[in-house]
């Protein structure tokens, strides 16, 4: 049985050039559970893509399909924009109970459109509206969204090219090993914010994600953090921790700074956050930066009461205790030992990332776009990341089974043995 | 019985001021069905705000509920980035089939992020990447989200003040009727694009609602519309309509422009293209205008496959034959009626909007807020619209049965006599 | 004799293309006096550009040069920054006495860079400064300068396109008389500061020229120009009358809008401030929005000491009683008779302007432009203005004698029957 | 004789808190001869800031003076706007064949309006339309004016937030030394200009200042100027030298970049230019460069004819042999033995600048100003400069004779050992 002509024709007839993922995932996926998905044709692929890292708990998870086919049986609310429902009540119950609460965190939740670049718009506007500043620091290699506040804040040149016009508001400073291991960038962020000659003007905010998803996998250390987190704090500047993609365990906990002894004045948070892939974008402010009025950042998607009730679920089933971050670590090790294999194979490479959010870089972005071709076919969904897209980045669901995930690494594996191979063979 | 006050008290412990709708409509939902909502009492509303014109059909219609139903029980893709899905063909096969070609629009599909600000967001950008233009024009009182390109072109002084920084890029004019009857804001528009020296920089697109939505229901003349299309076209303008609020059948017509005899380069919905309220957005652009490369313009939940789901059968339901627009023609002519009730008890006040996308301005916000809070009480939902919030605006579902849209217009229609009653008497 | 070529032939080699007026008088000057230049080759000419209004009292006044070569004599202070000089105090003394203090204006004095640009930028500093609103209101073809701040106010194409990037903080209204006779722009100005909606926002100040020099010499109406003014007031917006080109008597008065019931809360004046064509720029400004801290609006040649010392003498000269002005008032009605012979030559020509800031509006640039070229030959220099260059413009020192007033409207008289009968010939 | 009051009191009464020179040098100065000043009072003061470098031939040169009144007793043009002069071309001779031919640059010569501001703005548009980029990289500590676009680019904080709104276009790196020795900021430039994620937008030119005046006197090495024009050739990106304060042999040759083995594209410059400190600008471009249309960049002031006059004499008196150049040597070393002095009498202080743009660093703005106000009371006019006014700066004329020189250079001293015994004595 092959895939339906007629379905992939649709797309190119009518889908705009836009899309991508598909370019390289050429075949049409018709379900998909747990950390596999399954194509028209029937053929299974492990996803180590994962949504990038919006399905970290997998696809379909029972429980959370449950409770969304419960609620829909009994008419329950679908759409509520930001009134209150049954749904939203349980889940900042959960989310309070289960994440802000332990970790001391007073702050308040703002539900806002629900993409990750709308959570990063509603955070830059914040953090103005509650300094009186206008300038927001960010860095080399960051990606906040592409709609124009967040992608001022984007590095990504392909993106920022598509805006069209010009993009402003944002100082771009180098992130953490920018330069290498002889200079401490933050040395350069002091500097600059305690020369009132330098030109950057004194920010509302600092924006940075701990772990770089799409600018390499670049991973700050937790010093850079806090000394960034410090510098924040003494100037009067919001730190915004976007955890759109570091977030919901990725890392290995809940917020990818956890344990790091800072807290930030506000985090983003989208993808994984519902749970089970379904749109869903909220901001964490501390009380005294709750400054947006009633519906002065307004969506009419804020509500999307689907998302709150398979998200509650999400909170309940892995974060009432600690035995999803075992698990996580236990698989995060797998991961590492995976890719220390395939950087083994390839001179320079170097392995990137931490927790269940890690890549290697194998020096050319061609090399890592063959590798992850040549998985698909092999039956493993998986991309590349990166300024060049040099690195082979895996995302894979943290409730992946080990047997699934060594099933998908040794998939990798062999794919970087044989792309190697014929580059050997053809440098012969 | 009455509402749980925990429940009630989570929101106000715990969620950001931001929040909005629920605080004039102060209890938890927790079901809704086609016009009606209940909350945790049991108490049952008549629906006239649909989720600001984003249930059109309804809550949880019964043939796309089960569909949805059926999807999530044979695990079918939740979340597929821009992936193809079969359910994405199907949607795409039906939405080309029933709206598209009828109307000999070769547009584009682009799935943007499911915010209608984000259709907003990569509609600017592709005008401008196409154009090489970086202006773009928009109207006094139109709105288009708060994400900061949108919100340069968004009106409303509330939301712009938000921005916490200055916006860019949008060159103001006024909309069709700004200055009364007596002066053709078009020939403004006009004269300024005529006129080198005039200071509007030659604008990549014009961005305009045909019924402003949150701007008071202004519904601009077919006359001016086509003549603001030809301004467009003979300057090599892309006409950007934005039919987030009043698309989908909301005026009468599955695009409010149709049968207008113009044909916008790009279109913007949102809101109800999902049918059931779940976040979705796109974009219609012109095949010589898809200038947006792979991933260019991207976005986590482009592919909310729930939403493609649901938005097929929203299509083929409601837009494969006439009915539904012969419903919607009648239950417009329902609303009218009883708005004039109302206008004819309050000296000045005038209808505004058109098909089921209308409502009375009552000359004062705070009249129009306290006949929509009386309504409330009496039990129905019902928001108010416009620069001032002075007009009360109806807009319940297409679907709604007769019997129930004249409840919710008795209602509305008490709830104005108590509310003029009493100032009567505080009068007097 | 002619000029030598040598002479010429550098400009072409080695000065840029930017190089524009003498292009049109390509020839080499080399002396002036009064109303006429001189060139290399002996020949004369009637001036009525008078270094586009920087010469209202002519070439080398007499006592002005005297006392200029007296300073340079007794070493006197050439460039002084902004420390106090004998010439400097002389001139704001005389200024204060014969110019502010007569009109009960209290305004401070800044000395900004001495050109007309800076004075302008330096103003819409202050008012974003002291009103801590950051958006202004320019006009249609209104010109205020080149550099990026003023620009973004100018409304020329042309110019605008210069920037090579995108112009922000100003929002463009029509100019009083912009939409003809049957509608006063004043309506959308008030109409939209007084909705919340309008998508205007706030502005820190109004920044409009009484007559547009450059913008085709529009006279804006006393009673347009004081509403505004009073929209301003009651909006807290601060007016800035740009009356560099205005100014020192061109339009009758020494400021364009003495007698008009209105004063502006800044004033910007350079080009005839020196008197002697010498850079110097300079902005009143009420004491209570006197904000710019000690040099934080600085250039190094805000204490042109030369300029201050013709200055002087010009103030003294000309405006220590009501002579000058009479005589103004007779010449510009010989200017007005002139125009008025050309206009009765073309059908739907029409005057424009006011005072010695006069011209005619012959329909068309290249008309225009062939009748100053004509002009020139004969040996009279004059400009176009407008939109399309289609403004033949008299700014002829406004100290002209009489006779040589006749000389040169006789030549441009003649010139244009040269050229409309070329162009009768041509038709027939 | 004592300065008499009323001159004093016009100032504070009717001159705007915008001036700043004039609060630190309180008295009024009437006569100015080579390297000394003379106030109301006939005290005479050394002067080590010469118009801040804009009198690097000294106050009233006697040959400029002359010409100039030649000039004026025959009626020479005072005026010009850009058309051709007898003046304008004799300068333009001149600087072609002393300065720009014997480096072998064929660079156009345009003349903007005459600030340094302005010439700046002028090289920002040049290089923004030649590139089609908007973006410009300028540096921390850079000072290039305050006017919008120009403003964009200075560092200075103090500066920047006159602007009264948010300033775009530029990104910011840091000057060479900015991280001391340890770390070449080239690297920064370098990576982030080829990491195409980094979020620098390729670059329309590079502004930088050889030795940065106001921003402390930080001299770049010449192999990191190379290294940053080779970043610039090889990205297509414009290399433009704001020489506007450190051209004009203030650093010991005409431009502060000869001998360093690279050519700007664009060099800005104004100060010094005219010779006698009359306002005058200028932006030198390569002729592939030079794409300002006719008046695209325009200005009234473009044709200060006086200026022209000066300029030309100075280029002739000063620049056609190497006299001048040997001369500066020597003064230069004079006035880096009398720093040492005062650098030795403060621990921590420290030499900074090159040629006669130099200064000492006293490690405090209040220390500094106190010297300079204590070196004013014993007669010598010398000002602070850097972040916080720390730098102790000597611009004296390059003409100064020697003695003068060290009369000037031991007040300095004197001032410097008054005030640290001072300090000494309160400390005790």
């Amino acid at each position: 049985m092959s895939t339906k002509p007629s379905k992939i024709s649709v797309f190119k007839r009518r889908e705009s050039e836009a899309r991508s993922y598909c370019r390289g995932f050429d075949t049409v996926f018709t379900s998909a559970r747990g950390s596999e998905m399954t194509d028209a044709s029937g053929r299974s692929y492990v996803d180590f893509l994962a949504g990038c890292s919006s399905l970290n708990y997998g696809h379909n998870d029972p429980d959370m399909k449950a409770a969304l086919i419960d609620h829909l049986q009994v008419d329950g609310v679908a759409h509520g924009l930001d009134m209150h429902t049954d749904a939203k009540a349980a889940f900042l119950d959960a989310f309070c109970t289960n994440i802000l609460a332990p970790r001391g965190m007073d702050h308040k939740v703002m539900f806002t459109g629900p993409t990750g670049a709308n959570a990063v718009e509603a955070a830059m506007k914040i953090a103005r509206k509650a300094t009186g500043r206008s300038n927001i620091v960010a860095f080399t290699n960051g990606f906040h969204g592409v709609t124009q506040g967040a992608l001022a804040a984007t590095g990504n040149g392909y993106h920022r090219g598509g805006a069209g016009t010009t993009l402003h508001g944002v100082t771009r400073m180098p992130f953490d090993g920018y330069m290498g291991d002889g200079f401490d960038t933050a040395d350069l962020l002091e500097a600059m914010l305690e020369d009132n000659s330098s030109g950057l003007d004194m920010p509302a905010a600092i924006l940075l994600e701990t772990v770089q998803g799409e600018g390499g996998l670049n991973a700050a250390r937790p010093e850079w953090l806090r000394r960034v987190a410090e510098l924040a704090r003494s100037n009067g500047i919001l730190l915004i921790v976007d955890d759109i993609q570091a977030g919901c365990g990725r890392t290995g906990s809940f917020f990818s700074f956890d344990g790091m002894e800072f807290t930030p004045d506000i985090v983003t948070m989208a993808k994984s956050i519902s749970g089970f892939g379904l749109p869903m974008g909220l901001v964490l402010v501390r009380p005294e930066h709750d400054v947006m009025g009633p519906a002065e950042h307004n969506g009419t998607f804020r509500g999307n009461t689907h998302a709150f009730v398979t998200a509650r679920v999400a909170i309940e089933k892995f974060w009432s205790d600690e035995t999803f971050r075992a698990d996580i670590d236990r698989r995060a090790a797998l991961v590492a030992d995976g890719l220390e294999i395939i950087a083994g194979m390839i001179p320079g490479a170097r392995l990137k990332g931490r927790g269940m959010m890690r890549g290697v870089d194998v020096g050319s972005g061609m090399l890592a776009g063959e590798i992850c071709a040549r998985a698909f076919q092999k039956g493993l969904i998986v991309e590349t990341s990166g300024p060049n897209d040099e690195v082979v980045k895996i995302l894979a669901p943290l409730t992946t089974p080990d047997a699934t995930l060594r099933k998908g690494l040794n998939i990798l594996v062999d794919a970087a043995r044989d792309v190697i191979g014929q580059q050997s063979i053809a440098a012969e």
